[in-house]
This record gives structure tokens, sequence and C-alpha cells, in this order.
């Protein structure tokens, strides 16, 4: 599995030690944010203009890549994960055809807008402050573009506070999250991150962008990630209870009274065994 | 081992066919194209400011990647290589002193500005001649930036026809080209198709973007390889006659009286024992 | 995973472009069948013979490989897989008695006679057509000799459409299946091809080697998988469905009325998270 | 790494003890073994039928494959080995010409007859002596059909043995005999076993099938192996001492006077870090 | 997967046979296993101190290491488990909280008194009855320094039997065991070794070391496994049965009126889907 | 590729804090390190006595492995290599006559003292100064043992700076050391730590247990590399000028007019191609 380290920013911080001018560099940074989010904006644009046009469709779920994985706190590969799923997708070992007879290869039903430059924009000195605005900026350039819906590849669970902010501030109010996952991620700050893939939840909590959030597949929970469940009223479901659980969780109605529902998969919900390469792993799936 | 498919063109093709108006397609298209030009000019600008407040350089090696594997005729890994090789070059394991003492982490030695996004580019239904346009033009956009110079990390060798024309155009004339492979690539169409890895360097020739060309390491080679080798005037070396021509190789004199000197490497002229992943195996190394 | 190509016909397609007499070419393929045929024949006679001679048993399991994957679309290992099977078999890592109590080292329990030698029939110019009946003879040599009952190791799926002709004409009449599957396998003809490992069932289904048709485990179907099973009376049981339909399944009563029952189970009827070398993956097995 | 058991003779022992004649067996056994030289004889009266159609050609080197592993005494994977190196010729990651300019997809160049079926052979209780007989019976089939030449994949080093008294005895007199190996293989037996991989050069030069033995690359070589080859004049060329021996190897004359020169190459010749997966590792290879 | 050879006692035999004084081989070896045991004692005594010294806690559970392999009939990997069982637990990427809420890296709760010198008493020419004895003493001497209790790694499962009797043992009577396992281990003797992994619950149910022992999870018994069940009033519970023994198992009360439960696991109860590297592979686990 | 952690000292810390005697901890210690000292001494006497009683022989191999990791800066696999080095040494796949004829498994050329236990002695909170103490007195204690010789099975390369204290100590004076490695090993200190994999050189030649350092094969030097070297009068031979170094290398006289020469072998100075699993990857090798 591959480790990615956390590259990109010493540059700049040796080049201000060298007298560089801040202002040089900042305004350098900044035209290149903004030559990233106007080519997002084309192609979201370009898609959007074909579904248009073909026609007679709600809803088109468009792929955006999030390759970041320097916020997680062990193994990083999910930086490299976007294009991995996308060729999983298109692999010709099935075929495009869905259990419920869509058809991924038209474009009605499956667009792909690409990725958010990460590593680009990481490696030209941009801090996560701003990187995490990037994120958030590009998922709103795919939501103007009716009816494309983005669907989101990660990237580490760090990316979810940027798109669920961008999300909720689209929609304009909160959203309830269906959180799958063996971690609640919801630690105030995680080894001095506050943008860590542990933390997220938190980050969404504390900004409202959320009404009501289900946690379910819980295997690994510390003290504090139950207590700050309690102080953000987090529904938290463990999987050692999950039996008794299951009717309600099957019964669920969310979206109710508010402007959507935001579903949150990571892959290591799953069982090691069904998804061999996560990073932390936590045997005993939900399903 | 990966295999990425043909897709992406086949959705404009199918829009085609519904009566699409070609008008807005292209247009669509050529916004995408012109942004992701956009967002390279401005990282290599970015970048080059750097290095020339830093000052002091004549050349920094600015790595560009070019992540496309479809012109490739068996594996298509190579659509996925830049993010890679960038990893191997900063990865735990080694330090960033090279053997001649030169820093990796001083800007003033090595940037980087990051890849032409190929896979989103082609998703939007570009074609291939519209597309290595791109490639020369981000190739150029670099050396626009003095005193930049392009390490372009591939991809699959279909990529050196686009670099090479956009190296001699910008120097404004032909170039020496020392090519170290197992193939000529040198087929003028293979399968079919003209931009395949297999033709890149008739295209080199029949442009006249370069005076010598130097094939190094040859060990697969026929009957057509030789005769457009004779054609273009190609001097080709091959592995089973390597210590005869040893001498002659090591006193090389290079670029005297041309614009500069091109190195075109392919991972395959190692043996298979020291590049474990590639793809078209020819045991037996140059070196 | 291997991947070995559509080879061996092509030598004598070339050979008839050079006018060699087609004559010539097609007594040496019929001596060749008919050599690889008597070797079956002498292989099963022994062990018939020496069964026969134990005594004291009805029905012994006799394994007969058919070593063919040039008819499925994606990977093509099946082609070597028979002894892998049997040396999975054999394998130390397990003693040989099954959980019901029977020594699979007694002859009365299992034999073997060997593979079909496939690659080297096809090897000689064989068509598709003519290898079909040397599947269908060579199950037939088999259930010539008494109490030898043919237990047969793919090969693709393709092979199932001669194995069930074969069984049927030597019974006497149509036979009822039970057919563990992810795919229905029942195309009119896959990328072409009538002998597809996709149609299969449409084959036998068409000739009337069948009565009944059960395929349990579906998870991918298309509109003309559904179709086709409509049309010959197939009774498809997907795996979404599972819950609804156990209780049937579990009181099937086959065979009755028929000539015997015959059971085909391709590997990918399980997850792939249980069978990780599968070619067609389709995550959520049956049982 | 596969793994197989020395299988296939213990049912005939266990029908013996069960009083089963000993003439039914041995009579059934006969019949096998003529019909598997038959179905040998005819695939190469065809091959060779075409070649001479073809016309022009004095040799055309002709795959048989001998799927052997049960007399290695560590790993038995060459069992399997004969349709692995097939898959490794026709790959799709390399063409057919060869470095000389040969193309090998004309028949004239390369044919092909298959495997000898070694492993229903056994499975039928045939005993080593006899098996021995069938592989040196097959390969003289093969050099009947003129102008085919027997170019034998392995199997286990234990072939040689059988296939060199087959080229001998055919050409009517003893050979000179080129090995490229790691190991001697002279021992008189090994663990007992006579026919054993460690041993088929004892058997070679007792049956004065070999007139020169010239053993280079030789890494691991015991007390035995040095009397053994002392005994029978063998010229071995250990590696520790190749630079000293090289010239005398380069200007090498073998096969002046006699019938004809065979040349026997272990894989293990090759340090394994270019061969990684052979079973008996010395590393410090040859060239 | 590792395969490590029956070696380190030959070079005793081979020493006694050039007349080596016997006694002063044993008086050697008697030294070696005497320190030995002074350093378990000396481990598990500073480990008892500080938690003694810690305070408020009524058992804490204690790693002991007993690397052996060489009783295994299949693969002897076990022999280099413990520190990978270690790797795995103090593996970053897992927090050390457990689902109960406990600090694994609280002394009071786990600590770990290293392994049994196993392979160095072995390469002493130490045979498997010393041996045994001093898996035993080692048991017997962490379980001295209360409130440690030990938590025993393997090995393979032949260290079942010197564990139970030291435990029995030194809490004075027998004691019940609840055995996880896809094989009942319970053979007299397997392949001549009475202290093969296949048997050390015989060699427990003869010295009277357990009042109860219920198998859970059995998927492959023999003949003999049966009769040795009954023999020693073993409670089997087999796989194709546990729905009907569900209940029955979950409402199990072992231990009253006994001294203690042991419970021994083989990770073979887990089906290879979950446990890939495992020896003895027996698909269809336990929960 | 394993990764195990810094763990062990932290217990220790933690118990202090909360009031533990620090003379209780210490004293337990102190017992630990003694019974491990005993234990390696009466192994060494043992396999003494048993090649004395044997005879005729100056010096006898004597493996002594020390399994320690956490001094590596990247992965710390090193603390699992010396079984791992034994079981390649005693597979099955090789035979134990070396290339010059003398036999492995006599103990007059080879024996086995086994490991210092490193990872309980860390576990029980001892830090890197008493144990560099502790792997210097095992050696001493190997080499009181007359005519064994150590044989050390690192273990990252720390471990050389109390390897060679030792051995220098014991023969009463500095030695000269041949160094193969792709880095010098000789920083000060490597991100802050003394006892680094990358430091041990430094230690050496700190403590004047070495007269002459020859360092062959290095591929990798920064700065701090080369000072250190001329600061202590190292001898540093880079790969990049080998062909011109070679003929002295070839020549050298070591160890005239000193105690005793020590040689010293990291994988790392092989191509990453020979030793593929090797942690700090530098392609380009010696030999």
């Amino acid at each position: 599995m591959s480790v990615i380290g956390r590259r990109g920013v010493h540059y700049l911080q040796k080049l201000k030690a060298a007298n560089i001018p801040a202002e040089l560099i900042e305004k350098g940074q900044n035209r290149v944010i903004d030559a990233s989010l106007t080519l997002i904006r084309e192609r979201a644009k370009l898609k959007g203009e074909l579904v248009r046009a073909l026609g007679g469709v709600k809803a088109s779920s468009t792929l955006l890549g999030v390759p970041l994985g320097h916020n997680s706190s062990f193994l990083q590969g999910p930086a490299f994960a976007p294009p991995r799923i996308r060729e999983a997708i298109w692999c010709g070992s099935t075929n495009s055809t869905t259990e419920e007879g869509k058809e991924l290869n038209d474009p009605r039903i499956l667009t792909d807008v690409g990725d958010v430059p990460v590593q680009e924009i990481r490696d030209c000195g941009v801090d996560d402050d701003r990187l995490m605005n990037v994120i958030s900026e590009s998922v709103k350039l795919v939501m103007e573009q009716d009816p494309l819906r983005p669907l989101v590849l990660g990237g580490d669970h760090s990316i979810s506070f940027p798109v669920v902010r961008a999300v909720s501030e689209k929609l304009g109010g909160p959203v309830d999250i269906l959180h799958l996952d063996a971690h609640p991620d919801i630690y105030h700050a995680f080894e001095g991150n506050i943008y860590s893939h542990a933390s997220s939840f938190a980050r969404i909590m504390e900004g409202g962008y959320a009404r009501r959030l289900l946690q379910v597949g819980i295997r690994s929970i510390t003290k504090e990630g139950r207590e700050q469940g309690k102080r953000f009223g987090v529904e938290q479901f463990e999987m050692r209870t999950f039996s008794r659980d299951r009717q309600l969780l099957e019964n669920l109605k969310l979206g109710e009274g508010v402007k959507g529902v935001y579903i949150s998969i990571d892959v290591d919900c799953l069982d090691p065994a069904f998804a061999p390469g996560v990073s932390h792993i936590e045997p005993g799936e939900e399903f």
C-alpha cells in the first residue's frame, strides 16, 4: 500500500525564509486556484449542456474526484483513489447494466467532471484552509449545472467537511446525513490536525451543516468519540448492537423537513475480508 | 496489472447520433481545453516566479506529467504513472541528495507543474488530434517560463511526438534525440493507429523535428522497423551488437549545430528483472 | 491473472492462402480428433474396469477436464483450470474425508479420466463446431463406462452446451438443470460468438436438451437476458429477491419425470471476496 | 508456489491389495499408453505434412511439452509449466519477430505438437520406468516427421534422460551436450530415486548417449557431484572460475564427429533475480 | 508461505555418533533450559511487580509467545507467528481502545512477558518431551506472578497440550475447555507423531486435564476423530448442524464446579476468506 | 512490508508518572538483563563444548541474531529478520555444500547460539544505552567460547556499533573494517537519534574501535556524509567511480598490524532488483 508524505508546503516555507515577497507567492497561488476552478466550471458546464440537450432527466449522478490523502493518520493511498475507482466502474469484467436495469453509459444516468487538482494545488504551497475552500467551491460549481448531482470520490474522509458544507450552503439549509463507517470521525482534532480524517464530522456539526447525523457500523470508538457524539446529538449505532437496532434502521425516514439527505460511505465500514486494501482495519462488518 | 479501456469518446458519438448540435459540443470542448491550458500556464508562472526570485540558476528541471495510456497496444497502466513516479521520488526510503551532491528539494534544481488533465479532456470527447495539440501547448507553456526546463513524465510512448514537436517549435529548429528503448517505435501506424506508442518516432521524423535520431538498446525489431529506420536515416543500435558499438556510443557528441538534445527513455530499455511492471517485456538490457 | 489469446486457428488460415490442399489438412485433423477420442475411451475403460472389479458401487464421480478458455469475453484463465482444481482437491492442507464421511481416495467414490486435449486440437486448426463435438463425444465415452459418472471441470462456461447435449443424448431425453451463476449466460450471441460463455444456455434451450432450467444467484442481467429467459421459459431467481424465494428453492423437486438432473456451477456465483480470482466479478453471493 | 503431491500410483497399489487381477490393470495401462502415442504421432504427422507442403525448410523447431514435476525434490510446479511457457511465447506484450528477423508465427520456423499426457498416464498407475519410455517414444515420433525438430518444454530436469536417449537412439549414436545449470544433476540417485531431477545426467552417461558433456554455470556442487563428474569424464565449468574459462567456452566446437548437439537449459542457471519463481535458488548467474 | 524444516535435533544425533559423551551434551542442554526458564521468570516477575504497584486489578492478560511450528503436518509458518501477532495488536491502523472501552496500553489490562525461546532450545538438541516440559514450566512461571493470567500465542496447535497441562496442575484440578477449530485435533497420533498438532487434545484428555471439552466449528472430521471423541466424552459441535445447536451454545455455563475455563482458538475456525494465510483450509466458518 | 512501531518504552514512562518507585523498576530490569545474558552464555558454552569435543577446528562461524528494527528511519522489518535468514539458509531448495566444498551442517563450520531477546528487553522498558551494552556483552560471551566466531545477523544497521565495540574490546585493540553499503551511515545523529542506523559508524570511529574504515558501494551520500568521512579519515569508495577504484580494491591488504578485520554488509549494497524487500532503495549495485 502506498504511502505518500506530507510534501508540497515546505517549498514555500523555505522560500519565505529566503525573503521571497509573500505577496508574489500569494498572488500566484490565487491565480492557480482561480484557473483550477475555471477548469472544473467548464467541464461541468459542458456535461450539463449535454445532459440538458438529451433531455428528460431530473438528476444525473456526476463523479467528482478529490484525490486527497494527507489528512489520513496512517496509510495515505486515498490520494490515488479516484482514477482507480473509475477503472473499476468501467472495467471489462462487468457489463454496465445495474441491478435495477439502468445503463451506466447513458450520460443521463452517470456523468463525470474529473478531479479537483489537489496535489498540484498543494504543491503550489496552498494550505489546508484554502484547499478546503477550493473543494467546497468545486462541489458548488457542479451543483450549479442542473440536473448534475455530485457523487464525490475520495480521498480520505477529511473531504466530507468541505463537501457537506458546500451542499448545505448551496441548498440553503442543513441536511440529514447517513454515515456508514467503522469509526465516528468526530474527534475535535487528531494528532493536532483539525482537518484530520478523524475530525471531519466535528467540523460539520460545529458549522450547523447537518440536522441529524446517523452513524451506522461503528466498531471502534473511544471515550472522546462517545462524548463528542453526545455533545452534538449524534445518533451512533454500533455493530455490537446491530441486531437490536436493525428494525429501527430499516424504517428510517431521513430528509423530511430538511433540504436534502447526504450519504457518506467509508469503505472500512466493510469487513477487511471484503475490502482488503483499507487502511484502518476493523473486522466485523455492517451487513 | 491495471487495464483501462478506450472510454470517453463514445459518449460524444452517441450524442451526435441523437442529434445534439455539433457546435454546442465543440464550443464546450474548446472552453475546457482553454481552461486546462490556463491552469498549466498559471502553475508554471508561479513556479517560474519563485525560481527567478531565488536567482542564480540557468535551468530548473520541471516535472510535467502526461497521464495518457490509451495509445498502448497492450497494458495501459502508464495512464496512472505520473503520481506513482512522484511518490517514488519523494519516498521516505531515500534522501534527496543526488550522487553528484545536488539537493532535489531545492526548487532551483527541481520544480513541478503537475499533470496535463488528459483523462478529463478525453472524457469530454476531445479526439487525439486535439489532445496531442494540448500536450504540445502545455510543454511550450512550461518552456516560456525561463529558467524552467520540462522533464516530462509519461504516459505511454505516444506522447514523445507532441512533446518533441513542442520542443523543436519553441527552440526554432530540429533537435538531436537519444532514444533508449527495446523497440524502435517507428511503425507508420500500429493496428491502424497513427498516434500509437509504436509510431511516435515516425511522426517525429516526418515532421522534421529531429536532425539525428539515435536508438539504443533495441532487442525487438521487425522488418518494417528496419525499413522505416533506413527511410528516415535513423541510427539504430541493437543490443546484440552492443559490445561492438560501445566505444562509438561512449564518445557521442550530440547537439552540435542544432538547437538542443532531447533524451527519451522507455523503461522497457531495462531488463524486466529491473523493471518488473513494464508492459512490453524484452529480456536483455542495455547497461 | 493469465490472459491467453485466440491463437491456433490462424496457422491453417495462412496455409490455405498458400494453396495447401484443404483435403490434406482436414484428413490430418480428423486423424488427430480420432486419436484424441481413442485416448479418452481407453482411460475411461481402464478406470471403469477397475471400479467394476472393486464392485458394489452404483455411481463413481469421474473427473473430466475441459481446459478451454477462448470463449470467455474477458480473462481466459479457465484454459489452465483443470490441473489447478485437481491440485486443490489433493493438496496436503486437507484430509480426503468429506463432511459426510466419504473417502475421496477410494476409486469407487472418485476417479479421474484426465483432460480433453483442447489446446492441441485447436492448434491443429480445428474450429469450434468440431471442437464442441469432440467435447460431447468425450462425455459420452465416460458415460459408456458404467458406473462412471462425469464430473466435468471447466474451462469457461461455453462448455456447458456440449456437455449437457451429450448427457441428454446419452440418457435419451431432456434433463432438469440447476444453474448456479451470477449471470444467466443466455444471450443469443455475445460479441458475435454463438459459442460464447455468455450464450451456452441459449444453445441448450434451443436444442431441447433441458425441460426445466433454474438459474439461481443472478446479480447481473440485461434486458436481453430477461427476454431470452421468458422466451425459453427459464426460471430465473435473482439474489435481490433471494429471501423471498428461499423457501421455494429449499423445497425443489427436480428430475421427476425426466432422465436426470444436471448441476452447473459458475464460481462467480460466489461473492468475489470468497473467489478472488474470478473473471466476471459480481458482489453479493448466493448463500 | 504450487506443490503437487506424488499421487496417482497409489490407486493401483490399493487395487492390487484388493486382489484385482494384475493382468487386467496392465492391459488397460498398455491400451492407454498406445492411444497416447497414437495421438502424438497424429499431431506430429499433421504438422509435418503442413511444413512439407509449405516447402523450403531444413528444420522446423517443434514444441513438445512434458508436464512432469514429481521427480523434483522440492517445489513441483514444473508439472504446470508447458502451457505457461506457450502463453509467454504468444503473449500480446511482444511481437513475433526474433532478434535475427525470423517470424515465429511461420510454421516453417516454429510448430507445436502439444503435450505428452503425463499426469493422466501416471493417474492410470503407470510407473516411472514405463513413463520414461513413453517420453522417449514421443520424442522419436516427432523426429520421424522430417523436417520437425523437437524443442522439448519441461517439466523438471528428470526428463532430460528419456529425451536425450531418444535423440541418440534415433540419430544412431552419441551426441555432444551443452548443459546450462546451477547444479550438475549427476547424483547416482537422490533420496533413493534414480529418476530424480538430480540424477538425469548420471543415467545419460551410463547409457552412453553422450560423448562430451559440458556443464556450464555450476554454483552448487557436492563431493558426490564432483566424483561422478570425474567418473564419467564430464567437463564441469563452475561460475566461480567463469572469467578464467570464458575464452575457452566462447570458442567451443561441439558436435564434430558425432551425430548432433543437444542443449539442455535449467532456468536456475539464471540468477534468481531474473527467474524469480525457480525452485532451487542459487544466486550468481552465468552471463 | 514459509516452510521451515525439522532441523535442530540432527546436530546432536551426529555428535553422538562421533562419540561425544552423552553426559556432556545433556548437562549443557539442562543449563540452557534452566537459563531459559530463569529469563521467563524474571520478565514475569518484573511485569507482576509493576501491575501490583499500580494496584486495583484482579487479572491482567499476559502475552506469552510459543513460536513452535515443527509439529504441524503441512505449512510451518506458526513458528514465526508471535511477533507478527504483536505487530498486529500495536499496528498504527487501530487505536488501542477495545469495543468495551478498555485501554490495551494500560498494563493492568495487557502485559507481555515475551517468547519461550523454542527455536534456540531445539537447536541445542532438546527433544519434544523436554521441550513440552519447558513450555509447561513457562506457563506456570507466569501464573505464579499474580495477577498475571497467561494469554498464550502459538505456535501450531500442539502447544495446547503443555499449556493446558500447566494450567490444570497449577490450579489443582481439571478445567473446562471451549475449543474453536475446524478440526478436532484428537488423533491418537498423526503420521506417527504423538505431539502432532492433530493430537494435542488426545494428550489433554488422557492426562485428565479437562473435565468437559466442547469442540465448536468442526468442518473436517474423520472416523478416528469421531471415535476418539466418543472415547473421551468430547462434546463435538459440527458447523453443518450449527443452526440447530446455536441456542444450546449461547447458553453454555462452563466452569461451574471446576477450577477454571480454558479457551483454545485455532484460526482455521474462521473461513479462509477471513484468514487467508491459514495452513489447513476448511471453508464455512463458525459465526 | 512490515512496520513495527517504537513501542515498549512508554509503559515504563507511564508507570513512573504514576509514582511507581524507579528503583523497583530498575532492579527488575537488571534481573531480566542478567538472565538474558546467562541464557546466551549457556547456549554459547554448550555449542563451544561440542565443537571442541569434535576437535580440529580453528574457527567456527556462529550465528547470533539481533532482531532490532526500531533505529531504522523508514521500514522496520529487520526486527523480524534473523529467523527468516536462518530459514533461507536451511531451506530445502538448496543443498548445504558451499561453492568451496564446505558442509554447512557440520558444526565445526557453522553453529548457532540463537537471538538476543531484543524485543522482550525493550518491552521491559530498558533504554537504548543499556540495550546496546546487552548486545556488546552478548557478542563477547560468544567470543569467550573458543573457537566460536560470531557471525551477527541484524537487525538494522545500528547494531554495528555495539558489535564492533565488543569485538575491539575483546581483541584488545582497533580492527580494520570493510563496509559494503549504499550509504555511509556516518551522520552524527539522524532525526536526533545518536543510535540511528544512519549513525553507527560515527559511534564506531569516535570510540576508536577501528583503525581503517573502507566504505564500498556508496550511491547516496549527503554533504554531512562526506564531511564526517573526512573528519574520521574514512576511505569512501562510491559506485560512480567503481571502475577506476576496482584494481585498488581487489588488492586490498586489510588487517595487517591490527587485531582483526570486521566485515559489515548492508543488503542495500545490492541493487533492489536482487534484494527486493530492502527498505532504503538505491539502484546500481556494487558487483
